[in-house]
């Protein structure tokens, strides 16, 4: 084949050129206000390769009453995520601690176990679904299922979760109930709890009322 | 169980209170520029309850022609509804009125009869499904189709409606026809309508042409 | 205009009629295995106006513990709803009564309130919103987000919600975490409930462990 | 680089080969049940390269009333459209000739003028969008919009137009109103027109009532 | 019927009005920020009869190395095309001439021959999928499929083909591995071609590296 | 509170028991035929936790020409994740090793260093984006973009990827270009690749033509 003129094949190609970029990814613009489907994007020109790479997914602090520690990547600290579906978290829980009972209404919730032990589980109206996870095994977690963790081997257990959403929302149902100023009384009836065990949870998270 | 330090707690639930209430609702903010996936969201922060309350779904006038009175609450006046798919109206129709052919092309409508009886019906290319409605019946009319509503017990009938969509467009066959500046003739000939028929309704319906 | 020649007509029109009808509406074949996308689609030609109505939504049974009666039409029972993203149910609460803690996942929920007063509200992790609501007023319920009703009014109170889904899913917390077969342990530590309470509201909602 | 041993190669892309064709395309299996999302796809290894190719997109038949022969490819005769999103049609319109007012709920239409004239144009609650379209213009119809296509010019015009779904409805308003058994005068009454009028058009598209 | 008093009757429709327009349609504002879902709208008392046409679908220049002419109508150059899920192009190809290996990612292609001869033909990870078209043929090639459209006939060939988004991006495989900065060895190394024949194509392609 | 009556409990609740689980989840059944929407769903009854764990995430046999071993949980292996949204692999690369370019349609890539260190990078009409990656650090591929990997370091580099579809197509350059019966001179056309490039890699892939 002979030489391809350049300036011919550019008249041919430049229409994919002018706009392709601007479908090809959709960096966030955190300062832009967000809309249903995520933020407006940064002007292609200014994105760089270091948009998409992410190093902050350390090990979280796990020096508080539950011995956990969770590290995030979504959109709102890794901005190339938006509009792509998909984040993760690194989940730390030293020997004896636990993730307490959460769910995650728009998101699938993805465990990849690493080390240690850890049992895992969800509940559904009709069902229990629960497991005791290995290194190097595999949980999912269908969307807006309440569910926990337990570590519940000999040391540390460690793992990434891979979520369906790249701003998957994080529903903690005692910080809901208890972390808050709802009056005591109203959580005790709509809970079923007794009063007493109410003011107590009230005052460990943090509530009133 | 010991008491839990607040200050430890915050330090592993702080990934998620930083950015959770970004998509756990998005309040429009109806005077920023609407896209296709509806408005941008007010700040968190500037949300109350009041925003998810809305007091204003009373009866409408029927003192015109059709005896019936609409009124509805969708997100351009109930901002909250914003990315939510669904909305609402009250329809009442005095005896003897109607609401006539029309089409909600983005919407399903599910009517919720409450009071009177009303005849609804819907047609489509090959059939015509039409049911009278007595107080506590529903009735679904799927997206797109021409659908009609009379009042034909005695007394007044009246009624909610959901939608699946915050913001269901409506779409008044009449009013499409008469209601603007086509020449007669030529609706004429696009309906097979005769003229004089066009030009007496496009006089009752304000058009012109 | 002259007579228009049926024959010729349906010439044209018969590309229409053949297939049209297939997605004007989908009602549900509920004995065929449900997917991703809701039920396959019943024939069309054994569908009838009969399809589109239901008659059930009448006052459930409040005679319970919470006072409560609950009436739904989604798609399991009123089949024509396959796939048109919304659906209803029929709320009666007597005087002192209420509707206790629990989550729609994937759907929104719109409250119409019809009669009484009624104590409304969910919380996010970082915010409580409650309004009490009188006869017309609406409420809306992001998808996901824990909420409750209290009859906070004298005698009963009513009311609709319209979801923003045909099968929208009803996550009860209380039932979630005491009404299975959990080991108490497992849940007092994972809610940080005191282990006598879980066993008491095990005992209530017919859990076992 | 030397020479790779095929075996060893295909002890790498094995996984990707057992499942992967399974969602690069679904042709229909169209004696399956339709549902929401479409059909059921036929098995991967009886699809062929003459699924992908269709030649029946010739002109129609324009020996009737409005003069107009159009013919389709979408999913019921083109079953590799089958979840692909688009369909397409040939209209051909003689002298005189025209397509009524009609709507396609589901689907935009992007008309490609190839011969001739025409006078295309689309109604919304607030105004009115026509144009006379030359060879080689493009125009197009958001979904839901009530439309009509008169040839304006001398001699036929042609043209193809593209739909946003491989299975847009067509719902033709006269067809609609006049091509069934609902009475005369309920027309009459939900369309405002004179009743004459609607048992003038009921005969002509093989109506009762 | 007699006369509708126009005051009364738009007592009742004015409802539809006031909002409606918003989501009948969304042409682009190009010069806001894209967003995932495409661009905010212009405001709607802005738009005309002329936002729905475009002039621009001509042939393209063939004169370059593919003897390939390429011209477009998306969103960004017909703006009225925003949010409505459908585009297309005209392809012009002499004699001898083709379209090098492609893809479109997140767009099936529609291919409708109108002159010439044509072979295209797509693969997969499992097969071969290839035909001759002549005039008045449509191929279909499903998103995210490797293409290529070669002019195997006598004369020129052009055809239209019709996209499922306004916005389809355009994966030309040579542009991609040759026309940019990657070096060479790289590229020879993850393509397995000889670092030879990868100089060459950069040296075509405008490449370095 | 007193005893709740389980008896009167359940008569308010069993709307919701009795549907309720054919929404939570939706296990695939991979013996009947795939839809546009994945797979029909199991019965809920016949699911249990062994459903929701997968243990065959292990090292992949990197004894080939790439020195790559991947292994994958999505859909057809690990059926919980039907219509879930999200999937995995585990990637091996031993040092000097490769993944060649490729791309995922339909699926953003988010990929975790595991161990070793590894240069991976995508290209766009536009630009290049390419970083070496450490330990822990992420890296994120939007999808339908052509990209690499090459272990860059000393000793094995290993890492997982989420995708953001539990059914993602993977398509490599050369398995499509090379590995069928297409005729080496019109790939070589459309390629712009020399034939004897073509017949060579032809042989190493197992083409034919």
């Amino acid at each position: 084949m002979k030489i391809i003129h350049i300036l011919f094949l550019f008249t041919f190609i430049s229409f994919t050129i002018c706009h392709a970029s601007v479908n090809d990814f959709c960096v966030a613009d955190l300062k832009a206000p967000i809309t249903n489907s995520g933020y407006p994007c940064k002007p292609v020109k200014s994105v760089t390769s270091d948009d998409f790479v992410f190093h902050g997914l350390v090990a979280g602090n796990t020096n508080n009453s539950f011995k956990l520690g969770v590290t995030a990547a979504s959109v709102t600290n890794f901005p190339a995520l938006n509009g792509l579906g998909v984040s993760t978290i690194r989940v730390d829980i030293e020997e004896g601690g636990f993730a307490p009972m959460h769910t995650h209404p728009d998101a699938t919730e993805l465990i990849i176990s690493i080390q240690g032990e850890a049992t895992v589980g969800f509940v559904t109206p009709t069902g229990v679904y629960t497991k005791v996870l290995k290194s190097g095994d595999l949980f999912v977690i269908p969307p807006g299922l309440l569910h926990f963790v337990v570590n519940s081997g000999k040391g540390k257990a460690m793992g990434y979760a891979a979520f369906s959403s790249e701003n998957p929302s994080t529903q903690i149902t005692d910080l809901l109930l208890f972390g808050n100023n709802l009056p005591s009384d109203l959580v005790a009836k709509t809970t079923l709890l007794d009063l007493a065990q109410v003011k107590k949870l009230k005052a460990q998270f943090g509530g009133s009322g």
